[in-house]
């Protein structure tokens, strides 16, 4: 693998629980570009684990495969920056389980940050984010697929980052657009930014 | 639609002519989430058109037919942010149908900035960019697809954007994350950043 210094941030996307276009609670099911382009992004941007969060058995089956092929398949000998970058990815059943995780490989439970693209949820900005990266705390960055996080997962939160705002109200970004974007603004170079 | 205020900027996504791994002028196939992760992203930041440059008529064809189940059929029926959004793709064959549709639509030929994740081609900083926006200059923002805008589409440019950098030297972003960012960086509010 391309030598790389990572951070210690993590990315997780829930698949489960999050909620649909009318606010129930259901399960997503695993996309195959939300697997690369998070990947990739995450990184660029010197993350150490990116956690697909789908307790469905069939679907960490299919999210397996599609991890495989580039970790480990045909994929990976063609394309390794591809293999790098899907290599940051584990799958998993439960946000506990990457919390618990990232409180075994660091010693310390992170800080988790949630993400909601709904106004008036949010309670830390960019600013302090970035600070808290400077400063080598151990960060959880949680983006929610379909129509985002439940709110109990927004209450277990330490943090709400602010919905991306552009040019007026509209702002139904994809979730590997917000990924990026918020990688960006927490982890770009200051020069670049 | 939602009511809108659109700025001067356009963003155009080149199918061909594009680089492959090995340097070769080839033509790339349209990505039904190219499409959409643009649009949504292009919406979102205040953008007045979206083209996809794309030549070959089987990938206009196809193109087309993504956009109007979205911006006429069941589609934006069922979710009119993505009618929004889809609205603004339009489809074309060459990067001079788009200098000319921005000629004709502002009075002005734009000023045509390109982008390289490859270093050592940049000519502007992000910085003069987000002023060129905030003096509502007229702007186009091209994208290659595949392996990037070939040497000829940059030596055309007014300007080429330095690569998104992160951690470290890796930078293989998906078009989609690098059209986010590159918006979120030009246009988000200031306050945001």
């Amino acid at each position: 693998m391309e030598d790389r210094k990572s951070l210690k941030i993590d990315v997780a996307l829930v698949h489960y629980p999050v909620i649909n276009r009318a606010g129930d609670i259901i399960g997503s099911a695993v996309t195959n570009l939300d697997l690369h382009d998070i990947a990739r992004a995450g990184f660029t941007y010197g993350i150490d684990t990116y956690w697909v969060v789908v307790p469905d058995e069939q679907q960490q089956e299919v999210a397996g495969k599609i991890v495989a092929h580039w970790t480990e398949g045909y994929g990976g000998r063609v394309n390794p920056h591809r293999r790098d970058a899907l290599s940051l990815i584990r799958i998993c059943s439960t946000l506990d389980e990457v919390i618990d995780g990232m409180t075994a490989k660091w010693g310390a439970r992170p800080f988790v940050l949630a993400t909601c693209a709904r106004p008036g949820q949010s309670s830390i900005e960019y600013a302090a984010v970035r600070n808290m990266a400077a400063e080598e705390k151990q960060l959880l960055l949680l983006f929610g697929t379909a129509w985002g996080l439940t709110p109990e997962i927004l209450l277990r939160a330490d943090g709400i980052l602010p919905p991306l705002k552009g040019a007026g109200e509209y702002n139904h970004l994809s979730v590997r657009s917000a990924v990026s974007i918020i990688l960006d603004r927490i982890l770009a170079p200051a020069a670049d930014r």
